[in-house]
């Protein structure tokens, strides 16, 4: 595979999820907000580690997770993140290759380690994130590969590459560098309170260097500080030119020069872990828009990626997404 | 807890396991052999790891999933075991300490990293292991904690310490101070190639050191170098004081003074990742045997608690074992 010639390069948070199972009572005692993600440095990090029950590390990371997905669905896709030269950092490479995805960033060799996310899953299959950033921190502008960006259909990125300057940095540039070889950016808003974090930030950004938005209900009610949906909906309509926004169980409406569609969610058995939901709604997305679909069917392709990884845990594909696409009759 | 008062110390290798989705094609391409557990060089592991998919990190480890499985079921546990003062290595003394465990074996400080075992399951749900040791090969007698193994009504030995000669002079002490302070000594024979590979030893070690032996089919006609099942229960009859053997779908069989009991096999809807098996039958019959059940309901516990672990992907248990001996009404 050429890195050149990609339908889609995701850059993000380069990050090792650690899964244990909890329950509200330890959310509650130890003041986490339930289906947020908060940033935590190193010793906090490790006090809460050394609280939660027995782990299960899978790799993670939101743009990687999507890259991952997309790569499962049969997409060419690439991804730019920033690991520490460490055994986390070994198991994220290892991981994101072997799932098919062009993966070059040069590992941090001192400092910090591999970013880790504790994600602790509450019986109602919602996940709590906490994450400590480690070297995520440190991806800059020069780690953005150039060849790979301008030669990808669409740039990928996520919201939480916000919460530190470098990575805003190289945010900014790779948005520039896709642009000037006409290529589309989008942009997952990743957390209400990321949004909350850099609200001004975000909406400058969707309406001046983001193609394609991503967002739930709650992330786009934060970003137009919307008192419901329809406002929401309304604003969206107005400032971005293509937008998405899921909606859990009621499914997603895609957004479109003034047109709505509604797109049904995937009926789930059971959602064991909601985990990666939106990552791989992105995934399902962008693999139908990189391959001329129409939306209606984009739409579909996601709500089938997001469907299945609610109900298995972690948040990367434990089986052929293509295949699934078939089965479903959706490919 | 008091780490003199346990019912089982387990004593064993350190590992993380990486369990890795994978078809029979790929063990047949790289001539590994289904169902076994083959040692690996570090530069083997790599090659390895390079070439297998994507993998999940869980603690692992025979004797360690073991004394998890105990904590889990209401036994006071231990562990003794050698990890490295590495990433890998916080997981796994975070794991099998947040399960309940007393873990306080000292880190390696240099060399060679935590233990990895890439565990490669084929759709039939069998396992396949790769492992390399690391830093469990410098376990050695000066990390028994003769407090803890003096104190213990158990002390649980897994038979792949054996491969190595630092870890099986410990297996010998250890075996030791135990019968010095007049308690039982087990034993699980691991493997049947494991077997293979110390038969004369393994022969000894029951007759003169073992009071209760662990073995499935394969291991038990390994060591007695037996034509079939019936021949290989005749000699564990004559040579061995207490000894459980599992049978996969077939149950087990409890040989006891000449008298043999045997155990069905507990129902399982979807037989997922046989990893483990093992390990938690003698968790089961060890919490049995510690609480001085009859050896009918210690077989009992332990084909509920194997029962469980095949139910899911990975070794240790991801819900209490004890509420589940409850609701199967086998406590």
């Amino acid at each position: 595979m050429s890195k050149g010639n990609l339908d889609v390069v995701g850059i993000g948070n380069a990050i090792v999820d650690v899964l244990s199972k909890t329950d509200d009572d330890f959310l509650h005692n130890n003041g986490i907000r339930k289906g947020t993600m908060t940033l935590v440095e190193a010793a906090q990090a490790e006090a809460l580690y050394a609280k939660i029950g027995p782990g299960m590390e899978v790799s993670g990371g939101s743009a990687a997770n999507t890259a991952a997905a997309l790569a499962s669905l049969g997409s060419k896709a690439g991804f730019i993140g920033k690991v520490a030269h460490d055994q986390l950092g070994s198991v994220f490479r290892h991981d994101i290759q072997a799932a098919g995805v062009t993966f070059e960033t040069a590992p941090l060799v001192k400092g910090v380690p591999t970013a880790r996310c504790m994600v602790l899953i509450t019986p109602d299959a919602q996940r709590t994130m906490n994450t400590y950033l480690g070297a995520c921190v440190y991806l800059s502008p020069e780690d953005l590969d150039e060849e790979m960006i301008s030669g990808a259909q669409v740039t990928y990125l996520e919201g939480y590459l916000f919460d530190r300057d470098n990575a805003k940095r190289a945010f900014y540039k790779a948005a520039q560098m896709a642009h000037k070889a006409k290529r589309k950016v989008a942009l997952s808003l990743s957390d209400p309170f990321c949004v909350d974090r850099h609200r001004e930030e975000f909406i400058e950004l969707v309406n001046d260097h983001v193609d394609i938005l991503f967002a739930n209900e709650a992330e786009i009610m934060s970003l137009y500080k919307a008192n419901d949906f329809e406002a929401a909906i309304s604003a969206a309509r107005v400032q971005s030119e293509l937008c998405a926004i899921t909606r859990s169980e009621k499914g997603s409406v895609i957004v479109k020069d003034g047109e709505t569609i509604e797109i049904k969610a995937e009926p789930v058995a059971k959602v064991v872990d909601t985990t990666g939901a939106g990552d791989l709604y992105a995934a399902g997305f962008l693999h139908g828009y990189t391959s001329n679909r129409d939306l209606k069917t984009c739409g579909r392709m996601a709500s089938v990626a997001a469907g299945e990884i609610i109900a298995q845990v972690g948040a990367r594909p434990q089986r052929s997404l293509a295949d699934l696409l078939k089965a479903k009759d959706a490919a």
